[in-house]
């Protein structure tokens, strides 16, 4: 098959890999849709020991089945193998388990391919008619539909009446905004500092956006969702939060600096990491995005996987304003 | 009225303050038993900005009504004065209250003194015959029954299923192995590095008991509680904790270090902060105190004023085995 295979640093290349084999309850789905994530581009820019070259990348993917249980049928792809059986995949935390796999991560290769295996059970089936590349946002939407679970959980009052604020525009945080918004938040920040993704995100629902490098944005809110992970991003986050008010950190663009113990302690500031969805948050995304509660999602950039490499160079240079760029195998 | 003042870095000295004097609603209470916390030594050593020399330290105290609405009553005193009309004030988080002042902080002078005045609402009637040092031991305590709240509100599963580690054998890490004890947490681990003071704790409940600078101690627990809050016990903290679990900070050693965003991300560790606690939390922790469900309570050290100076240096030593000691002015 045709795969789109990181090769080294920066490095992408079209080429033929071997066909996968579904075994047992797998299915094998010609992929239609596969969207780039941050973990991509961080894979690419040589800064995943997890993801190390030769390797297909991509986990945001929809396409049909043409071999196994669901053959016939289009389905978006929980791209998340958990082990099923130990403590936290039997209490619906699946996402947590020690044995858990992702495509594009060895052993199982991503999804910038013409094919791909899963377990039937990570297949969610889309609606007759439905766009597959829609579908494709099921798997970053998740996990803002996540992190506002999370988050909202530990709130001391009712999403409905918390002022939020996500940090970071991308599919991630505009997902997790989208959700909020679907959860009828009390007021929506998003802090985005790419001009032209900041004029668009504005229109995806009832956002209020601002340029963290050059506005203040709002006054502190209950709740910040900070969908970047990096060391500013972290910081602004511990500023935005009122006392009591609760974190959601989904992005790790770096994994050091930005938490303020002191005023977490002082404050009572909580910092919850979320990573990825559990199951059900994932068929509970692609239901609503399926039934429209996340608004038209139009705002993916739709290329051919051929032009992977160049899509990859525009993201990193910021030359791309969507918040997601999706390829057509 | 005699007062052991904080002159300095590490000097302390018997001397006369004015008399404080009762308005309004405060009552005038002549001290009978007051502990030396954590936060006392942090401003003996010189290293809080907030207590400034020279100031009256000490906010754990229990004593006798001699003036006000309260007068003949014995009481113990939430330390904690809160404006009493901001929004987490009327939602009971007045711990969290922005114009929210302590005893032994400027404007307030502290306990280490023959008198105090304090609003009535501050003070919690302590029964006929109940020792007022017991009583006194109520401030500690309430910040481990406020953490323990707190966590156990995040907690994925019902405390009495939950395993849980306390990080401190000090006042505050034992008063919350005391609560978790009377929540009939699943299991309950302290870690302590003073081999005395491992012993006395030991015996207080049913704790396991172990030294972090030699033993592993238990296998990753539900429920981390920092009663320390150095960069040490944040790692300990971060590496203890399954995935999923939640770590509760009451200490505030020092405010850098120690917290694993990677790990915290990807295995959704909850970092809360908790700040003393809410006038319910103190209240409920001496009505359990009076009825006797957190224990003997017969370990702290009792000591006249005049020693206070030595017991200082004795708790910064090491030499104070006792997870309180307690000024008698």
């Amino acid at each position: 098959m045709k795969a789109l295979v990181y090769t080294g640093p920066e490095a992408l290349v079209v080429q033929d890999m071997p066909d996968p084999v579904a075994t047992g309850d797998e299915c094998l789905i010609e992929i239609r849709h596969a969207g780039i994530c941050g973990s991509d581009m961080h894979a690419w820019a040589g800064h995943d020991e997890r993801r190390p070259a030769p390797l297909i990348l991509g986990h945001e993917a929809a396409g049909l089945v043409i071999e196994g249980p669901l053959q016939g049928q289009h389905v978006t792809i929980n791209p998340l193998v958990s082990c099923g059986s130990c403590e936290v995949c039997l209490t619906g935390r699946e996402n947590l388990c020690a044995r858990r796999e992702i495509i594009s991560m060895p052993p199982r290769q991503g999804a910038f391919a013409e094919f791909v295996t899963m377990p039937s059970a990570n297949l969610v089936t889309i609606p007759d008619g439905f766009p597959t590349w829609k579908a494709a946002l099921a798997e970053p939407i998740a996990c803002g539909w996540h992190a506002v679970r999370l988050g909202s959980r530990i709130l001391d009052r009712p999403v409905s009446q918390a002022s939020c604020l996500v940090l970071g525009g991308g599919a991630i945080g505009l997902g997790a905004a989208l959700v909020l918004a679907e959860k009828h938040a009390g007021e929506i920040w998003i802090a985005e500092t790419n001009p032209a993704r900041r004029q668009l995100i504005a229109q995806c629902g009832p956002f209020k956006t601002y340029d963290p490098s050059n506005d203040t944005g709002p006054d502190q809110v209950d709740l910040v969702i900070d969908g970047v992970g990096f060391e500013a991003t972290r910081s602004a986050a511990f500023a935005k939060v009122k006392p009591g008010g609760v974190i959601a950190h989904i992005g790790l663009g770096s994994a050091s600096g930005g938490v303020d113990v002191r005023r977490a302690t002082l404050q009572e500031i909580c910092f919850i990491g979320t990573y990825t969805y559990t199951q059900q948050d994932f068929r509970d995304t692609a239901q609503a995005i399926f039934e429209g509660h996340l608004g038209a999602l139009d705002w993916p950039d739709i290329r051919a996987l051929s032009e992977g490499p160049d899509a990859f160079r525009d993201i990193k240079s910021g030359r791309a304003a969507a918040p997601k760029i999706i390829l057509v195998p």
